[in-house]
């Protein structure tokens, strides 16, 4: 099997968000606005998003422990243990983070103000997609 | 910035699509069933999911060009340039495929037959997730 060549950092997350206790699970679950900051050799690749489009942002989930297998879901340990595969814990062989955000504004091109990101502060960004529909991704 | 530590490849796609150029775009275009095949270290992650079940599969595009930013949308030369970002080329500086396919059977817990793969054959697996109704990712 051949290996994966590294990943590029595109950019990284700004957030108050600070303290993976405190984070929101979903951005769905009141997670505040946050900018994703891209680095400007990828200016092309995002010049036709605009301010109101949903978008699907990866990101590099930094603060996941890679080992773990099986967790609790939610955190909850009254709930019985769950492969990871089955969840959307950060906890995973590789904690790709995804989250679907909308675009508040778009300051210089490099800077985007998005709705509803739980991501941490300082959270590598790795890819974005546009939404497919109801049946993204 | 910190650097991204290595991606571990969990498994790779059985397909009978081996033609980026013949292979449908999108996994609801008329994509065949193909097989999951996951290495025995993930076996723990995996024990959840069950025949019947969507998910979403994250794949390394091992065949995309990394350094392309804009794109013909569905390679058609008569649309204009597109920011990649805005696309689902494989094409982006890191080529993370997004599958949502649907489990058709399971083999001995490392076989997974799905519905709608629109991945190459011998395509790196690195994440499985569930969906998350309408508004997955």
């Amino acid at each position: 099997m051949k290996e994966i060549p590294p990943l590029e950092v595109i950019g990284h997350v700004e957030s108050s968000l600070t303290d993976k206790e405190l984070a929101p699970k979903q951005g769905s679950e009141g997670a505040p606005d946050a900018w994703l900051v891209f680095r400007p050799s990828v200016r092309e690749a995002l010049s036709d998003l605009k301010k109101g489009d949903e978008m699907i942002v990866l990101t590099w989930l930094d603060r996941a422990d890679r080992e773990t297998l099986r967790v609790h879901p939610r955190d909850d340990p009254s709930r019985a243990l769950m492969g990871v595969f089955s969840t959307r814990s950060a906890h995973r062989p590789n904690p790709i983070g995804l989250h679907r955000v909308r675009i508040v504004s778009i300051v210089d091109g490099l800077r985007f103000r998005v709705r509803n990101l739980e991501a941490l502060d300082k959270t590598p960004i790795i890819d974005v997609k546009p939404v497919l529909g109801d049946r993204d991704g």
